[in-house]
C-alpha cells in the first residue's frame, strides 16, 4: 500500500479544522475513493461543499456512514458518546471507526459500549492543528512531519490497524501507538495544562482596568503574545478536554501549584540562587525540545523566535 | 536629525543579545560615530571584536565610557548598581546615560543615586529580544517595529530626551514614555509572569520520571514547546528581574493564583459553563492583540500558526 487508494470510502464527521485538514490531506494525496460529510453546522456544511471538500454532504452522521468503511469523527469530544450511538446501527461490517479526539480514556468510555462486533474501533489523536476553528482553518499540510498517537484497545485485529497507520502515515504524519491512560498523562502535560495556564493568565489580564488592558496587549509581545494565541483556541473544544481528562489535568496542576508557591517564595524572600537554579534546569529541557526536532529535520510549527521581551 | 550621526561616541556596557543588537542597529544606520565596548567576559568582548561590533573593547566600563556622550547600559540588571558607581567619575559632563534593563523602578534606585549632575539619566526598555544569549545572538532588526519605552526621571532636559528618541526611532522602534511604576506593573503581566509560569511548568516536566519527560519532549509540540522556548531564556537575567520587580510580580501572581484555582474547581466539579464563559471571554484579548498587530503592520516576532494541539 505504497500508492493508491487506502480507503475506498470515508465519512468524515465534523468539518471544522481537524475535518477539513484530512479531508485536504487524503484528496491532494488520493488515499480514499469518496468522502461522505457530515456536520451539526449548516454553515460548515455549506462552506465544506463551497470548498469542494467532499463527495456529499449530510447533516445527519448516520447518514454519512452508510457503507463507509473508514468513519472519523472529527467533533468536540463531548459529542461523542450521543454520535458514537446515533451511527452505531448504521456502521457496515468491516468498517474501521477512528477519532481525532485529545483526550483518549474519556472518548473510549463514550464510544465503545456502541460500537457492534465487527466494527474496528482504533482512537487515535493527531498532535498537530491550531488554535482557529471551522473549515477554512484547515490544511492538507497539517500533519506533515507530525506525531499521529493511535491507542488501539487489546484485540484490535492487525490488518485494520495497519491500514489506518498506513492512511495516517501517507498524510505525512509519524504513527505512534501508546496506552490510552498514558497518552492522557502525556498530554496533559504537553498540551492540556499549557492551555489552562494561559487561558488563566488571560483571563487574569481581562480583569485589569481600561488603560492597564490596553497597554497589556500593546506591549503583549514581551511573553504574554504566544498566550493569547494559544488561548484564543476554541473554547467548547478545550471545555470538553478539561472535562474529560479530569484527573490527570488535576494531577499536573496540583504540581505545577506546588512548584509555583516554591517560585513564589523564593522571590518574597530575595532567594535568587534557586531562581538561578530552576532557570538554568529548564535550558536542560529546551535543550531536548530542540534536539528532539532536529534529529527530525521537519516543520514542527514556526513560533520559535524573535518576540520581544 | 533625520539623518546623519545622533550622537558622536556611544558606550555599551554588556555586548550581548542586547548590547549586540545595538551596536549591529547603530552602525548599519549609521546613527554614531565611534562604538566604546565594555564586557566582564573575555569571550563575549573578543567575539564582538570577531565581529566588528564596537571601535574599541575593554574590561572596564570606566575606561569605555570616557568621552562618550551616550552610555548604554546592557547588562543583567543586578549588576548596574556597582557599574553605576564605576563609571560615575568618569562619565563627560553632559552625556547621556540610558539603559535596556526589564525592570525600571529598581533600576533608577540603583543607578540614580550615582549620577553625577550634568549627566542625564533616561532609563528604557526595548520590548524586544529573544531567548538567546551573547553577542552573536543580536540582530540589528530586532528594534524594526518594536516598542521602546523610556521612563524619564521628573525634570529631565528635553534636548537629551529627544536625542535619545531620536536614536532609536531611527533604528526602527516605536518610543514611548511611560512613568516607571506603570511601565513595572504593565511588564509583571505581559512578561515576568509569562516567563515565571513557562519556568515553572517546564520545571513540573523536569520532575516526571525519565520516560515520561522523553514523551513529554517529543509530543511538545501541543503548547508546551512555546513555553519551553520561553523557559530557555538567561538565567541570570530572569532571575534578576524577578528579584527586582518583586512587588509587581508578586501581586499579579496572587490574582494568577486565584483565577486558576476558579478553574481547578470548575474543572473538578465539573463545571463546564464557567470553563466555557472564561474561554469565550479570552477569545476577546486575542482579537485585541491581533488587531493591534494589524493597526501597525510590522512584524512582532513570527510565532503565530502551526503549532501542533
Ligand atoms: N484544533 C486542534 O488543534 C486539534 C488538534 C488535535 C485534535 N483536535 C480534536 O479535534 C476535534 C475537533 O476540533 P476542531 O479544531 O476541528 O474543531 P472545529 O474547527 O470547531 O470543528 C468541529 C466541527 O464539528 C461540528 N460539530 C459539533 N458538534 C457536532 C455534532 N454533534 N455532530 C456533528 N458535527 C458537530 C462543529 O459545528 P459547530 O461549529 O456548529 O459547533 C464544527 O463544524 C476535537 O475533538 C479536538 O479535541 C483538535
Ligand atoms: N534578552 C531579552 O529578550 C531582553 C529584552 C529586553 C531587555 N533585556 C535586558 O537586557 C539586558 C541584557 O540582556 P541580554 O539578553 O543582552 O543578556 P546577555 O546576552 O547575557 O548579555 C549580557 C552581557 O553582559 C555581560 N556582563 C554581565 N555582568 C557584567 C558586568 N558587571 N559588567 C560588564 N559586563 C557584564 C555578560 O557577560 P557574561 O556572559 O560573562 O555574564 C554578557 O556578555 C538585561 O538587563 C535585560 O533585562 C533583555
Amino acid at each position: 500500500m505504497t500508492d493508491g487508494i487506502v480507503f475506498e470510502r470515508m465519512a468524515l464527521i465534523g468539518i471544522g479544522n481537524l475535518g477539513s485538514s484530512i479531508a485536504r490531506a487524503v484528496r491532494e494525496r488520493g488515499l480514499v475513493g469518496t468522502i461522505a460529510v457530515a456536520d451539526f453546522s449548516d454553515r460548515a456544511l455549506a462552506r465544506a461543499a463551497e470548498l469542494g471538500l467532499g463527495d456529499s454532504y449530510d447533516e445527519s452522521p448516520a447518514e454519512a456512514v452508510k457503507d463507509a468503511d473508514l468513519v472519523v469523527i472529527c467533533t468536540p469530544i463531548g459529542t461523542y458518546g450521543a454520535i458514537a450511538e446515533g451511527i452505531a446501527p448504521h456502521l457496515k461490517p468491516g468498517a474501521v471507526l477512528t477519532d481525532v479526539g485529545s483526550v483518549k480514556q474519556a472518548v473510549i468510555s463514550a464510544v465503545q459500549p456502541h460500537v457492534p462486533d465487527g466494527v474496528h474501533f482504533i482512537p487515535g489523536h493527531p498532535i498537530a492543528g491550531t488554535e482557529k476553528s471551522g473549515p477554512d482553518a484547515g490544511s492538507g499540510a497539517l500533519f506533515e512531519g507530525r506525531f499521529w498517537i493511535l491507542t488501539p484497545l487489546e484485540g484490535t485485529a492487525p490488518e485494520p490497524l495497519a491500514r489506518l497507520e498506513t492512511l495516517w502515515t501517507r498524510c505525512g504524519a509519524l504513527v505512534e501507538e501508546l496506552p490510552a491512560a498514558y497518552h492522557d498523562k502525556v498530554l496533559a502535560v504537553t498540551s492540556h495544562l499549557p492551555h489552562l495556564i494561559a487561558y488563566t493568565i488571560v483571563g487574569t489580564a481581562f480583569d485589569l482596568e481600561e488603560q492597564e488592558q490596553r497597554d497589556v496587549i500593546r506591549f503583549s509581545a514581551g511573553g504574554f503574545r504566544d498566550f493569547t494565541r494559544i488561548a484564543g483556541s476554541n473554547p467548547i473544544m478545550w471545555r470538553d478536554i478539561f472535562l474529560n481528562n479530569r484527573e490527570a489535568v488535576l494531577e499536573m496542576l496540583q504540581r505545577f501549584s506546588e512548584d509555583l508557591s516554591y517560585l513564589q517564595r523564593a522571590i518574597r524572600w530575595g532567594e535568587g540562587d534557586k531562581l538561578q537554579e530552576l532557570f538554568t534546569k529548564t535550558r536542560e529541557i529546551r535543550r531536548g525540545v530542540i534536539e528532539a526536532n532536529q534529529a527530525r529535520p521537519f516543520p514542527y510549527g514556526t513560533s520559535g523566535n524573535g518576540n520581544g521581551k
